[in-house]
């Protein structure tokens, strides 16, 4: 029998599973809403019952799984696969979610944070075919991120690695909800980039605008020629650089992925990023590190996880 | 016969070699003054002439030597072992120091840059025993770095990863000789400290104190009591942890690793540092990273460059 693996993403707002190939191709896929509100063990149910439909498709396909990879928001404890705590499932509380679903499922189940498995997944079928050290940076209402050395997640001592938006830029800067101040993510994220625009245009549209205003607004003004909102865009190319230089400087990655929704206005912001690298980056790595965008979207996750799980195997 | 190792650091200074067990343990050593001026050749036969007589040492002593590391200043092309250039020594042009020595010496020889050797003899024999993912820092005239991770040097697609130094702390600070503004090393550097008393003192004491002063000058008017030089200190550390923060956000090690001849002020500044890590990083990875002095001073060098050969021998 050939071999198979599902993939499954859980977010706050949707929960995504895909049976693959041990190479990492989608075979089939589901997605249906994530209804936090069932509290903890009806998500667990309907995480269990996605991948066991998917099993039984697979087994008519003629496929054997041999695991199943998890990426989920949060803290993620690796070697246990408990979520120790997430921001969007307020009642997950040190969840043994691996030991929860391999009781369900009686298969090899391997827990990732979401944003590594994204990364992962991107390296792997995505835009870092053929890459071993890249850093995927998510740009969406936060900036997340993963750190993909030697084709694998560097979790860190803690599973905590990969905290990109919460590295300082502007030491005096704006407030976090992290408790720090002048984080990437205040200025670089779908947040950040309305934050910008409101101080930016302030007094110069009416405050109806400026209340309403979101991120998609932000570009499509600037893409119609509107200077304020280029301005912001432009600024927050030259932000994100300035911490893209010192990654470079610290771990001279080959790959720069980066997602989420703000990638989409791409041309509005990374020429002043790419400024910043080569200003600030020694010129070897600054030439070297590729910047380009996600190419799997919403599927990163899922064949991400997947792809977790395979490594943890040893496959 | 018991195996032995020989351990070589190359600075613009000192040239050490040190004969070590392959515990890491140091039998015998000689240090020379580095004369930069006598050109390539003449050093690479004092190196090798050094090497030459530990070994015959060795022999004396019933140990094999198995291998030779050589800490160089630089960039270095690990797998190749070219020195492509150093800034101390300015006729070294892609020298390939690990062909000259092994036709010298008909042993394996493994280059390393110096900074990462002595980031390896530190996790190897010095602060962090034991410790598998590390940063070192040296706070010297400059500051330089070196990336343990999984107990291996991090080296990055070009060699070039753990330049902590370069990594942007102010974006429009003062400007530094790599191009960028505003990087650490402008701050938390012996050169640095200076140049921010020059900054906090001016008009209050004299030019010619402003003008004589030296990092060391200026931790002893700190440790009498002197206010201005305190302040000095004390906003060092705390530059110096907002960059650590970004660092373990980042890659979440078990230990960050201080070394260089600003470590000896270790109490004037280390508060500072610990207070901008703990109000920065996340609770958990802050709480996590134990920050320490370096341990081994002048011979973590030497120690690290003995370990990269082993680790490369696969011993």
């Amino acid at each position: 029998m050939s071999r198979a693996v599902i993939g499954v993403d859980l977010g706050g707002t949707n929960l995504r599973t895909a049976l693959l190939t041990t190479e990492g191709e989608i075979l089939e896929r589901h997605k249906e809403a994530t209804v936090v509100s069932d509290g903890w063990k009806k998500i667990v149910l309907r995480i269990s019952d996605n991948i066991s439909r998917l099993r039984e498709s697979a087994v008519k396909r003629g496929l054997d799984i041999r695991a199943v990879g998890v990426g989920a928001p949060g803290v993620i404890q690796i070697s246990s696969g408990i979520v120790v705590k997430s921001p969007n499932f307020p009642d997950w509380n040190r969840l043994p979610l691996k030991d929860e679903l391999e009781h369900e499922l009686r298969l090899p189940v391997f827990i990732e944070n979401d944003a590594n498995a994204a990364a992962l997944g991107e390296q792997w079928r995505g835009a870092g075919i053929g890459i071993s050290s890249m850093i995927f940076i998510t740009l969406g209402t936060g900036v997340g991120g993963g750190i993909v050395l030697n084709k694998k997640i560097w979790h860190g001592a803690d599973g905590m690695a990969g905290e990109i938006g919460h590295i300082t830029l502007i030491p005096d800067g704006r407030a976090c909800s992290c408790g720090n101040t002048g984080c990437l993510e205040m200025y670089a994220s779908a947040r950040g980039i309305v934050q910008s625009y409101r101080e930016k245009a302030g007094g110069m549209v009416s405050t109806e605008i400026l209340k309403t205003t979101t991120s998609e607004k932000i570009y499509q003004s600037a893409d119609a020629g509107d200077a304020t909102a280029r301005a912001v865009m432009k600024d927050m190319g030259h932000m994100l650089g300035i911490v893209l230089a010192g990654l470079i400087n610290t771990l001279n990655p080959e790959m720069i992925v980066l997602g989420g929704r703000v990638k989409d206005a791409w041309q509005l912001f990374i020429d002043g990023t790419r400024e910043e690298i080569m200003r600030r980056a020694f010129l070897v790595p600054a030439q070297r590190t590729q910047i380009v965008p996600s190419i799997l979207g919403d599927d990163a996750g899922m064949i991400g996880a997947a792809a977790a799980a395979l490594q943890n195997l040893g496959d």
